[in-house]
């Protein structure tokens, strides 16, 4: 089929729903890559431009506001972060599915900027489940595991606005889960269907 | 999650595009099942009525049609052919897929009395392998295949209002895609969002 440009998938759940592995996972699928940042921050030791991030200055981060070039952005910490749209669209010209493993408020903010983006909410089997896992961590305080509880609970109360959920049980089932929904989304009637149809009815003429 | 509904697929295709093998290959996931039509064409050999077939008299298919109850329904030589809308509500009632194997007018009038259906368009990888498929089963004339080939290229016009679509080339990745389909489609958020954050909510207040 002639339709072969990538989609844009954003990938987003509660800390500790484990998010990053099955992004990984499906990484491994050369057709699949992730969306690098544009961030006003400055390089870490080993980090490169373009690979990490795109390391830029304020300006440059203001000026691509300005002609509207992100997909979503935020402040952290008195750094901005972006999704800068040129690139991204670049890569599913080529073909290539995009990635992005982002918060929810950065999800909505892609829906808008992109309505065809492919919004999948990774969700814990419960948070008992949620809760042991960031117990299991070991790594943060009693406060501190209600603190994020209580944010995947204002998280999960967007689903309504993400197109699939995914249920992260078996971890296995859930990456299965998401390759399906992006198999699924490459397999969507075009809107423009006339393409197709021409195929079919050249070759009929024997052209 | 509660949304265990089944969901009804709508499976069409010019005829020798393969669609019987792959519906039974779809048909062996117990969750998934055909529809079975009501007609009032007379009962064969060993047919049972409620596994080929309803068998209804005239009058009990009009009073069908009376009351809104088929999803499709269409004549030939002289006889009533039409899918029963009850039947097929109690089966995704009961959380199982209901699979529709019909022509793309049925298909058309599938989507119109029930808009959530999932319309899935099968294709020949081309006319030419449709040709040698058609001519390999050895039982039609040449002008036979000329007017299938048209009937086919007809169909295809109608593309743009199916959902998916799927090229049958090589039959195991046909089979895949659907079922990724099927997946995916199962894992959408439905409309109605409340139960499942009333769910995580209530976990939350320890009820």
């Amino acid at each position: 089929m002639s339709h072969s440009k990538g989609r844009l998938f954003v990938i987003s759940g509660p800390s500790g729903t484990g998010k990053g592995t099955i992004c990984r996972e499906i990484l491994k699928d050369i057709r699949n890559e992730f969306s690098v940042s544009m961030t006003t921050r400055e390089p870490r030791e080993g980090e490169e431009h373009g690979r990490e991030y795109f390391f830029v200055s304020h300006e440059e981060f203001i000026e691509n506001i300005n002609r509207n070039n992100f997909l979503e952005y935020a402040t952290v910490f008195d750094n901005y972060y972006g999704t800068p749209k040129d690139i991204v669209l670049k890569k599913l010209e080529k073909g290539r599915n995009v990635i992005l493993d982002i918060d929810v408020q950065g999800g909505l903010q892609v829906k808008e900027a992109m309505p065809e983006a492919v919004l999948i909410f990774l969700l814990p089997p419960s948070l008992a489940a949620l809760r042991s896992r960031l117990e299991n961590r070991g790594t943060e305080t009693p406060e501190k595991i209600e603190k994020r509880l209580n944010k995947a609970l204002d998280e999960i109360k967007f689903i309504g606005e993400y197109d699939y959920m995914v249920v992260n049980d078996v971890r296995e089932d859930a990456v299965s889960d998401v390759r399906s929904i992006m198999t699924a989304e490459a397999l969507r009637v075009p809107e423009k269907v006339l393409p197709i149809i021409r195929r079919y009815e050249q070759e009929q003429k024997g052209e």
